[in-house]
């Protein structure tokens, strides 16, 4: 940590700031400037707040020299994380594959669903049961039953199931059912939800937040980790930006930048990065040329019907149209789209 | 609603269209372009999502005519929404006041920081129990031991108070103690949140959320209207930019834009949209020049002590100069500081 | 400047570094840290660029201590830059209120309008005569002639003139006519434009661009004040956000900060910051509430018939009320609305 | 175009409204709402503008059906623009590789450059000569001598040469010596830089703007198209976002949303959108997957001597790996990296 003084500083400012850096069991180094003079704090601080030294007197601002997450950090940790989901990894040479429609509708349509991304080559399914949507008249998920259509669905193809907790009061219903909690972007900072979350041992799939830097991304994976859970997954799904001819701004340069700052698996979401299955697959395989560990996308047996996000859903033949391109630019990558393990036990 | 066909729709697509408006209840009337065709549909039509049209074959985009939101719009409801809380009233000629620290300390930080404020002119008193911490190593409040003292504070002083609520979980204790909910603005969207507090009685103090749109934060309010809580305070609290001078950017143009669209009070935290002590009173005042209904403002007895947003804090005796001043604005906009009612009970 | 060594920094690195520090003429201070080691570089250091020491093998980062720009810093030079134009003065105690048409459309159009703000309390006349326009098919202003009707307004009431210059081939035919240079947003980074500008010894009205920093703003200003002009005039109006209720959004901000770190006079475009009518006043108001020094705003007779900006132009009416609050709010900040020395000389 | 009008418009109004519609030459198709009535209007209709009718009396809002840019859309040409570039083409099947420093600053420094590149695969040129610098302080660039070294380059190599124009006034010497003008983001809004490009007939590479939209980077290309220049290529280069890990953010969805619009050729710049030598590899990869038909990338011998940009340039050994990756998408893309017909002349 850096603490630059204001030009006109007094002693007694300078006397002050080095007593709270002290007090704080750091080391300062005092150079003195030109017009001002700069205390360097040296020691094991891992205090994430500047806030204690910005307000102090004299103080004109203070920056950061170490990350502010620990346990994310690939510095703390070289290698990369590689973990299980029930039949394939995910953060090693294995790209993972998640697909499915926005909203589980009906029992049928889960179904259909599953056994066509399963056959196009998804390795995992996914699906909302409890839907977060910005308007109340709208539909709102259906709730437990739509988590046993996801499990049967699991059951019949062998796929591991993803789902959206939106609240803590969700969780338990949810542990019965799910392979891998998805949290959603409005939920990044539901820091609440996140503990919650980190006292459990599912994988994560943590989604950035619409307006959220990649920095408190990984703070937010922090929360999960500090709680010993070890399985989360980073997911970049398009940022709020001027621009309007989609739906948000993929920040496809997430992916490299993730990539050298933590060992977490990092995926991208081109269904709601874009708004529009027009460009889902070129976006996708610009995930992965980029370094992506795999995908999440949106997949609607008929997307004229769907009761939401119809216009970024990918009709099964086009995602299977997508998942051949995939597996062309993984190869370049010297990867591979991770095969499902287990048989599908019935058909439909 | 229009939905604009595209350049080379055919018959069928249009046929299509036509009866998937009318299956809505809506009447379609075509209008035939030179390239294109266009159809208007006319009803009773209030669902929020253009979804079922947009992903019709044939179909460019769809616009949208009427407002999303219903319950808060000012065409519904031309008079402003006025309202007491305990001892004044928002959304009238008064204007709010409602200062207070960002966190509850201990007893005597908010015993004496209450006094003060009151003292300078505050009609309600904030202060958070809950706090919601970017990193998980950082302090996260005094839970109900904070509500406590707040009551005792209130009961001091005569003024309501204000407290943050970041979970469904904290509703029962805190409806124990609290006057005014406020829900931050990483929770403008967790509807789960925004339902449950639209069934209670309690003034609900809703932030725009960093990167929501004002369209999205009259969403939000449609959740607590449509529960049946009609008092309904919107915060403007700033907006993420690229801009990095200041914490975050005031859009100080939702002032007038939010008195245009809706009747409910609007107000705006000068502490948070700017993030710096030093520019807090020139952006309440004008908040108030724009037309805002009051203000809320962090005030600390000792900012350089603060766990957290001290920088961001008024002394009590800056805050006492930013009320004059506040005052001399409102009253050239034919409005005055809401006095407060109840006399103070005891000293400390 | 601190650079900041990556963790696994070699000693030959850090020699370096510390040659390149010393190369550049300034002083090399090391702190050895737990992980890493900073090196603070000490002396009259005013190279702008971290460039060439960002690229330094083992350099993770730099840190800019001092401000970047200089001849505009408040710390350099630390009264309010006050200078007269024509007949008034900007930037001490008084308030500019400079109004006008978007286009100057017709002699008929400019006189009307320049009598008509006159009348209401403006003290300069604005108006484009080289249009700066997102299609090559819309109205691209009357050049020249636009101009002698603006000189025939400031010959009738006084009132010194402010024009848009978009191009170094328009200056020697503006020179002639015109009392202020506005740079619009588009060329605030059109180096080439601002050094012959700062060559002049024209006032200068340098517009903040759609997606520039503060920083940035005052690193353009410092290559007019390099030049030698000492006149120059900031203005904020409006930066590009997610926000589409109004075409900008006003970064109000901007005010108190611009205030803080420079010396130069900073005024707020209430029109092109909002982008509507309606939203003006209120704008305006919190503009000088919140310590700017004066206005732009766009005025048109009838603004339904104007080529360019209609929707954000106030009748003279509504800018005459306008102007009655802005002199209500200045008695407040205890300034006053500049009075106009010059008498009317012609009626029309 | 859509006009709708407001909730409670007169019957006088709505004639007005027909009436303006009528005398733009369109023909109106009114339909009556449950609380507005909306005019279509319909005809050949290119006025890009909308301020006509916003600001009529009555009016609520105007929406815009077709697009406003013609010259540019794909709706009018369906297929891709081809064009050569001296040597091989660009926008069909083949891929463009333009690399080359920031600014050239030595005869020595672009020729051993432009061998290093073409040996690695490049087959165009890119070096500045008029720098547009942020700061007023910084190196400036070569001017005249600068074009000399690289038509020597070029001479050598058998590439064409890419450099950046800043202003009219360097367009006549310029026009001697380069074979492709690049706009930068900064004049993608200099109209007058655009009108006096688009009667050349040389290739023009239009940057997007920092903060341009799409549909405004295609305004600006129907300035150059306009004037009669069809050898319009565009290039994304990464927008400005609250992000601050990376320089820009990378619009990756803006190559196939553009590849969709129109049919000039798209290319991206992985060194300004990233910032960072680090992550252009990773985004090169995936412009290329995306559907880009080419990149600019910035190459230095000895990236931490550069003058500017050091940080973002690759090292020649980095280029040409890079390189060998893009052929590999390329393949799978069904294209190729285009080979250069011209022999080397010269060693160096």
């Amino acid at each position: 940590m850096i603490i630059v003084m204001k030009p006109n500083y007094t002693p007694q400012q300078l006397e002050g700031v080095i007593s709270s850096v002290k007090a704080h069991g750091l080391t300062p180094h005092i150079t003195y400037g030109v017009e001002t003079a700069i205390i360097a704090a040296v020691g094991e601080f891992h205090v994430t707040s500047l806030d204690p030294f910005e307000v102090l007197e004299g103080v004109e601002s203070v920056k950061r020299i170490s990350q502010p997450f620990k346990l994310g950090s690939r510095q703390a940790h070289p290698e990369n994380s590689i973990f299980p989901i029930d039949g394939f990894t995910i953060g090693g040479n294995d790209i993972a594959i998640i697909a499915g429609p926005c909203s589980v509708e009906s029992r049928s349509q889960i179904l259909e669903t599953a056994h066509a991304v399963r056959e196009a080559g998804a390795n995992a399914l996914r699906g909302g049961v409890f839907k977060p949507r910005t308007s109340p008249y709208s539909f709102q998920g259906l709730g437990e039953e739509g988590l046993e259509y996801l499990a049967e669905a699991r059951e019949q193809t062998g796929m591991p199931i993803v789902v959206e907790i939106m609240s803590q009061t969700q969780l338990d219903v949810m542990l019965k059912y799910v392979d891998v909690f998805q949290v959603g972007a409005r939920n990044m900072q539901n820091f609440n939800l996140l503990r919650a979350l980190g006292e459990t041992r599912k994988t994560i799939l943590l989604k950035r937040g619409l307006s959220a830097t990649i920095e408190e991304l990984l703070m937010s994976a922090e929360y999960l980790l500090a709680g010993g859970n070890k399985q989360v997954v980073l997911c970049e799904r398009g940022i709020r930006t001027f621009e309007t001819t989609t739906r948000n701004t993929t920040d496809i340069n997430a992916i490299p930048v993730l990539k050298k700052l933590t060992h977490l698996p990092v995926i991208l979401d081109p269904s709601h990065s874009t708004g529009h299955a027009d460009y889902v697959a070129a976006i996708a395989r610009a995930a992965i040329a980029a370094g992506a560990d795999g995908l999440i996308v949106e997949v609607h047996p008929e997307p004229s019907k769907a009761v939401s996000d119809g216009k970024q859903s990918l009709k099964p033949e086009a995602f299977a149209e997508m998942v051949k391109q995939i597996k062309a630019i993984a190869k370049i990558m010297d990867r591979r789209v991770a095969p499902i393990k287990k048989p599908v036990t019935a058909g439909w």
